[in-house]
């Protein structure tokens, strides 16, 4: 599994994040899901390898605007460049309402079908490979949370037991491997008595904002990835204007509890600047959630490339 | 007088270009207005010296969403990043009922006033030191062209009537150019008797999509500057599917009939590349154009700032 990010930018966008869009794909595959669409999210995806044709599905945490307001822009430019299939979009039922709003008095024209599904009302979804749950995070208004869960099916076959019975590797060996079962030297051979199934899952949790991480408890639960807002440090949250915000302890104090081997955050407040020197930097929100977390620690910038591997370890391109 | 292009593509954005925002400015002033907002201005913004805080009026030609889709995010960043002074918005009626329908849908907060003025019953409008005037074009909806007035008085002092009366360079020669009247050496000098005072005025006018040029013909008349979409060139204009623009033949024949001094085109469809040696690139826009206008020619690209000089000369940077 692949995660893009696309913005990483809380409320604002600034010269070098723009506001939140995540892509979510299955490892090589051309097919990909967007969780979160702010303004110029589109403009941002023509510096990737992703198509708006590709695009499975649209997942939003919240109706916010630095979460939702390149919506618009996406759908109509999807049609404007060809696009006929159907798309989904899993949103809050206000996207919808101002979807619908937006067409009528801007007369967005979108020439492919919108299957929209309330997340309000969602338990479990399949797009694509994945099976995607949700669970009601804490914030100024409802804020979601997404779980990607792939299942891949490893098939390997027994060649010891093979070479026991005294069948030497050759055409028959692939054919047992691809499940079917033959006639060998007289010998009746099922596939199922040489071949081994190991079911891997994987599951990644994307959220919106949110200011109680315990409430990711379950839907957390056996996660490769966790991928999290931390706006603030604990400092500067307390007085913060905008209410409703984890800080970096917060939720690397949640990630330690549940023992999750990733932990990737983003939505960080524009008055964090880059620059580890200065007077408040993304580094003070790295420094204050390291302190509390022992697994594997990534603040997320525009564009960086997070591949989940076989083994649940993560490399950053 | 000065136009910085933050967008020049029709329809959706690319690599190069975004859509349509047009940002126009006294000279050496830090109050601007902005003609149209497509998604992404508020990003174009950050690679500017232009603020949102002395934004003075934001004025839309229509309602499509290459033309406004970026007006509600500039909106929510100004209020986030503390403007409190009003803001005028002369717009379609449409677009007033889109703002409202996000704010509901969205939860949009926006901590200024919006003195929105719809420019279907607009006839003129002051704008810090501009007059504006509207005039409806022709395109698949209302679409609007405006006409930014300026008036610049001059001052000058006849020196030479000033030395003839025996009164040399001095105090005295500073006080008559600001109008005080004065006795010098026994004499009433009247401030008026050694003033004159010229006014110039200077007039730009950008546009919506349009496919009927002549419409501007009053609107135009002793303008500086016209800054006009050239969606396509003729060839392709024929069998484009998005009816209701101009190619660039069409806008330069009546540029040259009105013997305008000044035209910048922009909204070219991204079909056309930069590349010049491309099979379809802008530089086939600007051979039809300049084959049949005489006028100063520009191709606007993002990021071109355009002033307008003393003398109604543009000076490009």
């Amino acid at each position: 599994m692949d995660i893009l990010f696309l913005g990483t930018s809380a409320g604002v966008p600034t010269r070098k994040r723009n506001v939140t869009a995540i892509a979510v794909s299955e490892n090589q595959s051309r097919n990909w899901c967007l969780v979160d669409c702010g303004e110029g999210t589109q403009q941002q995806l023509l510096r990737t390898h992703l198509s708006l044709h590709n695009l499975q599905a649209i997942f939003i945490t919240h109706i916010h605007g630095d979460h939702c307001y390149g919506l618009i822009g996406l759908l109509a430019s999807a049609g404007m460049s060809g696009r006929k299939t159907p798309l989904r979009i899993v949103a809050p039922q206000g996207i919808r309402e101002w979807i619908e709003a937006t067409k009528r008095h801007t007369q967005l024209f979108i020439p492919y079908e919108l299957h929209f599904t309330e997340v309000e009302s969602l338990t479990a979804i399949n797009v694509g490979p994945f099976e995607v749950h949700t669970t009601e995070l804490s914030h100024r208004v409802p804020s979601y949370a997404y779980r990607f869960t792939e299942k891949i099916i490893r098939t390997s076959l027994d060649t010891d037991k093979l070479k026991l019975q005294g069948i030497q590797p050759g055409p028959v060996w692939g054919k047992l491997r691809q499940g079917q079962d033959i006639t060998h030297e007289g010998q009746q051979l099922l596939s199922q008595d040489f071949v081994q199934q190991e079911v891997q899952v994987r599951k990644i949790v994307v959220c919106g904002d949110n200011d109680h991480p315990q409430l990711l408890q379950s839907l957390c639960q056996d996660c490769d990835v966790l991928v999290h807002e931390a706006t603030y440090t604990q400092d500067i949250a307390a007085k913060a204007s905008d209410a409703g915000h984890s800080y970096a302890g917060l939720i690397a104090t949640f990630a330690e509890s549940m023992q999750l081997p990733n932990l990737i955050l983003t939505h960080f407040s524009p008055r964090y600047q880059s620059d580890p020197e200065a007077p408040c930097s993304v580094e003070h929100i790295r420094r204050e959630a390291y302190a509390l977390y022992s697994g594997n620690l990534y603040l997320a910038e525009d564009f960086d490339h997070y591949q989940l591997m076989q083994h649940g370890e993560i490399k950053k391109n």
